[in-house]
């Protein structure tokens, strides 16, 4: 089945909004072997939303529809989509009296006057009852044609998808679709790609690369009757995959290299402490955005002085006054500091200048990894100057520090 | 003039991608009075990017298109674009060189060969320059319809924007419109909105209440001929909100909370120091987000695990025993003992439960200023639990660290 998402909201188009109800309704219709064909945002403007529906009709069967529910005259989403299908609205009495008691709830009595529209519901069709909110949603159908119908508000339409509209979508496919993340970690999209040229060509699965924030993955995606024929179908390339990029592949659907680094403590309950200049606290932000990471990060320093560097990391003044604070002997030193500090099994530390700026010195960073054999110093050029390098340089220094300390703990493994 | 937005990318039909690069550009387009008539995305696909255009131009004079400018076969929006204008492709020399360079500097050398699609340029109309990755950007126009593509990462997309393409829009567009966000800690939107409600009928300036995260910030936009008009129509609006609001103004334009509070300690030549438990070095993650808060900000300390709050912060281990970790007593002791430890004016701590789970703790955060005649701690109870409460939680409570420190500081001015 072929599907388009249309939103509908001006606020939308005034950049207002971040339109994120469209990435979750993309991603769980794929899941469904659904094809989302195209996104489209919308004013609220009857004549444009008209337009957008016979478009969408053009080359789908489904037209899944966010936005325009409200209470103000501007929502109009409802009373469009069933003046297309021709279907009349009536006032459903049940509705009114849960608007009615949701706002008492809210100590909000009498009722506000406009409200009442969101009780007007299509003569046939499905409502869609909305537990998160006054707005409920609909199904309608005509001439094998379906629109889907859902309040703006994420909170309002994730749940009403998932206990209402899923349910209903599942009768209309007969394959599933699953797809698993190949991430890697240090080489480039290009190099990925050119290693596994010859794999991209695949109609199912499909291998398809993707670059973001430095970081390559590869996506292997099949179709099929069940959800084990689908891995039986992967699990060939992902496995010829595995072998041409090795130990570049930090994690299969892993969330993050992060979670993965997490992961690889927690097994071998092993602890890891991070002494940080330049990220100025991002990498302890990133492992413990993670829940439970308590049980392998017990403490993080943000050195952002000289002065600190010293008296609570332990780097020597004169490795300081001789070799600056960027340099490798700071970063050794750094690294060594926290490890003895939180008493943990690795000690990671970074030292670097993230900019912003245009000097040449932008973009350098020191990551050090300290462990009871050795500290391994590298030198990362990130390549990235100007105004805008700042954020990406700090995230890429936090994630080749994950990926260094992957690289340690598996180097012990052996 | 009316424009229409393309995002290229399958990844965005799959749900892989949060497209934010719409917002931005809808923002930035709506400041320069034009009119974003519809966000389409398609997927890399030639004959829906064809049909798009063809869409698009029904009602619009320009289309921006972002993404499908990657090394890899499957992108191809330059490719179709110009096919749309038939206008041909040459590789340009000075861009090769450009890219290969870009490679050496982050020493990949040589350069992926698929790299050299980047370098083929339009024949006729204009090369934007990427000074942020490899792909550059175009403005094609052809009988009386202008094309404008833009790179998929917001990285390199929003420079370029503000690089080239907004200085290119300006001369189609003969109004301003200029905001002013006027931005709150600590009233919820609701109170906000009830001390201003008589300003928010306002059509030139108009006053628009929002909230985001926590946060709560009137926004007043004024149209006018010149950026000068403009603000004379806001200035006697934006002085009686001044009056009405207060001290729950952290800021007029300010970028973020910690932006506020890193200028209250700059003009003071004070500096602050972060003892972070629950929120796991985002305070010191937000505060090194801008650049110079080296100037206030020398250190932070995340100390996961109790035996850090005791050997590094010197927190009794007795308060550990009887209070607990999250207590009013523990905060007060590592804010005071961050204090000590990095010889700063100010001592920041937090400690609580950020969740995930539904146990009534969560949500539940002390949070401690100390400085040198006082420490205050504030209980603060988000509110928010379950499955998702963890991000904003933590992104709560280092807010409310900031505002807490930001209220110290102007107290201390008294």
């Amino acid at each position: 089945m072929n599907c388009e998402l249309i939103s509908v909201g001006t606020e939308i188009l005034l950049g207002d909004i971040l339109n994120s109800n469209v990435q979750f309704l993309s991603k769980e219709l794929a899941s469904l072997g659904i094809n989302v064909m195209r996104h489209t945002t919308v004013g609220d403007n009857e004549a444009r939303l008209l337009k957008a529906l016979d478009d969408a009709f053009e080359s789908c069967q489904a037209v899944i529809l966010t936005g325009g529910l409200g209470p103000t005259p501007d929502d109009l989403t409802k009373e469009t989509c069933c003046r297309y299908f021709s279907i009349d609205l009536r006032e459903d009495g049940e509705i009114l009296r849960k608007i009615e008691s949701y706002f008492r709830l809210k100590n909000i009595d009498p009722m506000p006057q406009c409200n009442k529209k969101q009780a007007l519901v299509p003569t046939v069709g499905r409502v869609l009852e909305n537990n998160n909110g006054t707005a409920p949603g609909f199904i309608l159908e005509k001439d094998e044609k379906i629109i889907v119908i859902l309040p703006g508000p994420p909170k309002e339409m994730i749940p009403m998808y998932r206990e209402s509209v899923k349910p209903y979508l599942k009768q209309f496919t007969n394959e599933v679709i699953v797809s698993h993340n190949i991430r890697t970690f240090g080489i480039g999209e290009s190099y990925m790609s050119e290693k596994v040229e010859d794999l991209l060509d695949g109609s199912n699965p499909t291998v398809a690369p993707y670059a973001k924030s430095g970081e390559a993955l590869l996506r292997v995606t099949a179709k099929a009757a069940s959800e084990k024929e689908a891995e039986e179908l992967m699990k060939p390339v992902i496995d010829e995959i595995k072998t041409r990029l090795g130990n570049s592949i930090y994690g299969i659907d892993s969330a993050s290299i992060e979670q993965t680094v997490v992961e690889l403590l927690k097994n071998r309950q092993q602890t890891a402490a991070f002494a940080e200049s330049c990220t100025g606290g991002l990498c302890a932000k990133r492992i413990t955005d993670i829940s439970g990471a308590s049980e392998v990060f017990h403490c993080g320093i943000v050195s952002y002085s000289n002065d600190i560097k010293h008296s609570v990391l332990g780097v020597k003044q004169e490795t300081l006054d001789r070799f600056t604070a960027v340099s490798a002997e700071t970063a050794r030193e750094m690294a060594e500091g926290a490890r003895k500090l939180a008493d943990a099994d690795y000690g990671i530390s970074l030292t670097g200048y993230a900019g912003p700026g245009y000097e040449e010195d932008v973009g350098l960073i020191y990551i050090a990894v300290a462990d009871k054999n050795e500290t391994v110093v590298k030198k990362l050029l990130t390549g990235h100057r100007g105004n805008n390098c700042r954020d990406y340089n700090r995230h890429v220094a936090a994630s080749n520090a994950f990926n260094q300390l992957r690289l340690a703990i598996l180097k012990n493994d052996k």
